[in-house]
């Protein structure tokens, strides 16, 4: 079975334009076109019997919203291809396309075919900010680690198909000088240890400050919860910018308790005591 | 159970941008941007056991090259989302991207997912052309009509898994002057009906000058051949373009045989002796 982490990479090793969650393209004197393809397949990110079409169109266009966001750009268009499943209505069908707009991207096209199962795939197209593509890789020791919401429990709650894309406070954070930025997606231990590992630096999360919905271990390695966590200049903290922690000289990430005890903090799970 | 066509009128009334086989999108003064999305699924498109995931990648990214040539642009970039089936390995993975650069543009971007069946969607982006895009809706009468190769029983010969995009010919036709463009993906005589319409004339079919790859029936009314048909100024025969007849006053298209007797040529379906 292959791994689709080992074909990311193998992809990214023949396309020397992909980007951390975006293609990035150079169309100047326009400017760098952000480009983003994400799918929600049936059964697999969201149900269409349960959640329904609107779900399926929303969830794919907001994934490519919060892509184009982590790398600071402003979304601009959004293409959907759907495939729709045996018997399905047009109001259906018209469900799934209002869900697309209402994540908040201009539709300006689709492909539309009837298929064994249901999917969307949508690609985000936007243009990075005038002062470049914001990377995983800029965090510098000393920086303030921050993330844009309260994190766990999505796909229990059924916020993976609510979630609101950080557009807005991406921007904020670009305007303020961010350094380093990524979107939740695997869960805030393995995406902050992808930041570390580009950034080539460690991090010291406080277990007080995690904004949490359930309880931290959920903040901490649950997936889906595509807020943005981002290294900001020190002293600096963005409208809708919440502290965690701080970026420091070294590798990996310490989980540093309140009573002072520190645990290492490892993608995908949390090993107490280590 | 919902129609595509009305989707797709659907979609192209509530967005704007939506241009004949591709998004038109403003970004000067880089230039024009053109974006299409198009499925390959399985048991729709091409079969998974049989036909293999390299010609999933394949045609995927070959439909949009086709959309873009329609528009008369350059291909430019390509991303790929794809959901491999249950037990898909990685070499099965590989051969699809492989296959999806093999079609013949840069593939700067993927999505891979496992679901319950195997899809492929690609969005390819181009630019148009400084004369700007190609519209289906610029036939003149006197135009001569053209196509860029034989038609005709691609799906049963297995050419719609390994058809050439015409890009090339859609340059020379360009170049040319071309009035108008499609590519003919629905039929000869559905896709001609298609460019008649949005031209608001007719035309004249010469049915011993339609080049088949099988029987005339065929050539007329097959789809998935993806060549170009188009409308070029009288005189001009750009290379690669095959004469197939004439643009006229008036509306819908007429099949002349060589003995002189005429037929309306209808979207679907051709009717001797009406």
């Amino acid at each position: 079975m292959v791994k689709e982490r080992d074909l990311i990479r193998w992809i990214a090793g023949r396309a020397p334009d992909v980007g951390d969650d975006c293609a990035v393209l150079d169309c100047e004197p326009w400017g760098t076109l952000l480009v983003t393809t994400d799918s929600v397949i049936d059964g697999v990110h969201a149900r269409w019997t349960t959640d329904g079409p609107a779900a399926f169109g929303y969830k794919a266009v907001a994934r490519g919203l919060s892509d184009v966001a982590a790398m600071g750009g402003e979304p601009l268009w959004a293409v959907v291809a759907a495939c729709l499943p045996p018997g399905a209505t047009e109001a259906e069908a018209h469900a799934l396309y209002e869900g697309a707009e209402r994540a908040g991207c201009r539709l300006v096209g689709g492909d539309t075919a009837f298929g064994p199962t249901a999917y969307v795939t949508a690609t985000v197209l936007g243009r990075a900010h005038a002062q470049g593509p914001v990377l995983r890789s800029g965090a510098q020791a000393g920086d303030t680690l921050v993330v844009t919401g309260a994190l766990g429990g999505s796909l229990t709650s059924g916020r993976h198909l609510t979630f609101q894309p950080r557009v807005a406070e991406a921007r904020a954070l670009v305007e303020h000088g961010v350094h380093a930025m990524i979107d939740l997606s695997d869960g805030l231990s393995t995406d902050l240890a992808h930041l570390l590992e580009a950034s080539g630096v460690g991090a010291r999360v406080e277990a007080a400050l995690v904004p949490c919905h359930g309880t931290l271990p959920q903040a901490l390695h649950d997936g889906e919860d595509y807020e943005l966590l981002a290294a900001v200049p020190p002293g600096t903290l963005p409208p809708g910018a919440i502290r965690i922690g701080t970026i420091v000289d070294g590798e990996g990430a310490v989980l540093v308790h309140e009573d002072g005890a520190e645990d290492p903090l490892r993608p995908g799970g949390y090993e107490h005591g280590a």
